[in-house]
């Protein structure tokens, strides 16, 4: 079996009028690649017979394993079972084992078993039956055109369970002798995905291909991922890993096997195996940084406070601003912001410290402090750092990616690195 | 133009490989919706050059409209133009418009055109070109096989604005002489979609058909939306409107043609209507809510700041909390989070404060304030009220809701209706 060979097939109306996200199809794909399959191809159609009919015959005529999900289910617009009979020029028939299974479920939830219960025993005739011991919808197994082709229930609970029990061993039994797959990521912040690719092209010609190198820009972080899927990418690998970690440095927040991790969670960790703590004192950002740090289980155990100081007047009267500085310097200098972050730590206990004020937009800008224009302040009281940057975009954006910097700068202080961030230097401003 | 010829093709690894879930394709479908057009069919393909030729080819002798999303970055893997050329046997050349846009877009940021963002600029000979004003990849149109075709970023932000401000008026322009669908909105708070649902359902047996209901579960708001397609539809309109203000009352939190707003957004709006001005003080929310004003252009001119106070200490160095009242009652007690609002409003010159302390979990129940215990206080200094809610759920979903609950209930205040909210009922707790 060729890894380009597996399709999948999603039917139901609601997927295609945005009533609802398809976390299906990104469950099923996540399940197959740790068996080492790709799916190259995805068709998405509504609960429409003579569509699915046509769409069935033309993908199991192109694939080897064809995976179907949605309409198993009782009602009037469920057409899996029909339309695989259609496409096959078989008849629907009463399949035994399924009516056996439709029944014990009634007979479970002490209900009758109805006319449209019944449906879900039309099968086409001669199908292998994929138990479901969730749902009332048993998934059905073909050979059609020399393709294998698994009905699965479009509930995501069932579907799990019949892919991982059933339908995974299936496949891995036919593709054994293959190696398997593995993944390794690195989590990247401060280089933008072009610059990244072209620095890996211009400082690694002799990257091997056994190796493939994968990107996938995140909001903030990158993730750089390379997959092997052969014994000689496997023993390149570690040279590779090496050669990324000299050539980015700082710029890896992690390198990780599993769940990627935010770039806040990350910080989070960082401050409690050092037992510190971390204030904020935000305007532009207005709370989002302290936002994102709260979102993480345990983040109390280092975020010890947030002082969203939106007007220049809550700047003086919770962190202790001068007032002076804000008339002369204004609210978005070096000299606020400093005297944020140093008010943030003296009015808490915290260790670090992080400060923004800027222009988010859209209004507010002047040509002395465009749209986009931010100070940050970041560091311990011994040592506080401050920078302008300008960051073009819109307001969301805008307080995104500062927040983002802001969390970075600290994770950097955290690190103790001399390495400059790369847009301290790309984003400067004045 | 027919609704069944509509046809979005998606291309990407990463949404065959398991690493994102689809969103922009369920927001093409809600905008198109909106213009009375249906989507009955998708495909999705790995970024494999001749999968997305072939593909192209094929959708577009099938369909009158297709839309393609993704594969438009400066990245290697980014094959959409080329893809299309290919189809269409055209040579690819550099679009001066494009060029120009990506000039602009680079000297704005201060950075260098680079080789791999000149691609971006390379483009199937005769397109013309749909203006990306946010990011570096241009949009662009061709006529091939009669079938009109739209390239779009996969960066939703892009995509929306783009179909918002191009696409969509370009196919409903396409769609003259066929009644004009239109649709009205309710943004609903504090009714669940079922519960709403069954009122309706009661309360008006003799709903007319011409009057299309539909509903969409938001986070938070809930959407009611009235469709009508026929001249009936829109003379029986006004009387539904009108029945479904008297029965839902202050749960309606707006009525809209156009886009949607955030609660946030209604409050703001309103506080800015009366010239007054909100603090907030967050425990368990840590931001979220001042996050969430601050999100909105001109928040400044009524949101005043926000005291993220997350430990014990700093809920009485930031806003007075009696330490004693801390020891003896708790963090998350009806005392705690009125002292948290009166020091909010007393700390900075708001009219208005809301106080949130509660355990999002997952650790830090206990038997009496189990995980998703909250308090509430909010209102003015004359007029504070409290309240104490339990809401299930994941850290982020409590977080969510109790941050959505915070606004609501200063939105009725602002109000001045006795109405109590439903939540308060439902999800009240000790």
């Amino acid at each position: 079996m060729t890894q380009s060979k597996v399709q999948l097939l999603l039917t139901g109306n609601e997927l295609l009028n945005g009533d609802i996200v398809d976390t299906n199809s990104a469950m099923i794909a996540r399940e197959l690649a740790e068996t080492g399959i790709e799916i190259k191809r995805k068709v998405t159609v509504s609960d429409d017979l003579s569509l699915l009919v046509s769409e069935i015959r033309q993908m199991s005529s192109m694939a080897d394993v064809l995976i179907i999900n949605g309409g198993l289910g009782p009602t009037s617009d469920d057409f899996t079972a029909q339309a695989l009979a259609q496409a096959m020029d078989l008849p629907q028939v009463q399949h035994e084992q399924a009516y056996e299974h439709l029944l014990a479920w009634c007979k479970q939830r002490g209900t009758e078993l109805t006319p449209a219960n019944l449906k879900q025993a039309l099968l086409p005739r001669g199908c292998d039956i994929i138990a479901n011991r969730i749902g009332s919808a048993v998934g059905f197994k073909v050979n059609f055109q020399r393709c294998d082709i698994y009905c699965t229930p479009g509930v995501p609970a069932e579907l799990k369970v019949m892919l991982k029990e059933q339908i995974l061993p299936a496949l891995a039994e036919k593709s054994t002798g293959k190696h398997k797959t593995r993944i390794t990521k690195f989590q990247v912040f401060g280089l933008g995905e072009s610059k990244l690719q072209q620095l890996i092209h211009d400082q690694f010609p002799d990257w091997p291909d056994s190796v493939e190198l994968g990107f996938r820009a995140g909001d903030p972080l990158l993730e750089l991922k390379l997959t092997t899927r052969t014994p000689a990418g496997e023993a390149e690998k570690p040279r590779c890993q090496a050669r990324l970690s000299a050539l980015l440095g700082q710029h890896i927040v992690a390198e990780i096997d599993g769940t990627p991790k935010s770039l806040a969670e990350h910080v989070l960790t960082r401050l409690i195996r050092k037992g510190q703590k971390l204030a904020t004192a935000e305007s532009c950002t207005g709370g989002l940084i302290a936002s994102l740090l709260t979102q993480i289980p345990g983040s109390s155990q280092a975020f010890e406070a947030g002082f969203v100081t939106y007007s220049n007047k809550m700047k003086t009267r919770m962190l202790g601003v001068d007032p002076q500085i804000l008339a002369s310097k204004g609210a978005v200098s070096r000299e606020t912001v400093l005297a944020m972050a140093k008010g943030a730590l003296e009015k808490s206990t915290a260790d670090y410290a992080v400060a923004v004020s800027g222009v988010a937009g859209p209004g507010g800008g002047s040509k002395e402090k465009p749209v986009g224009t931010v100070w940050l302040a970041w560091g311990t009281a011994k040592n506080l750092q401050s920078h302008c940057l300008l960051i073009p975009g819109s307001r969301l954006a805008f307080q995104r990616y500062v927040a983002a910097i802001a969390l970075d700068l600290i994770r950097r202080s955290l690190n103790e690195t001399e390495e400059i961030a790369n847009y301290l230097i790309e984003r400067s401003f004045k």
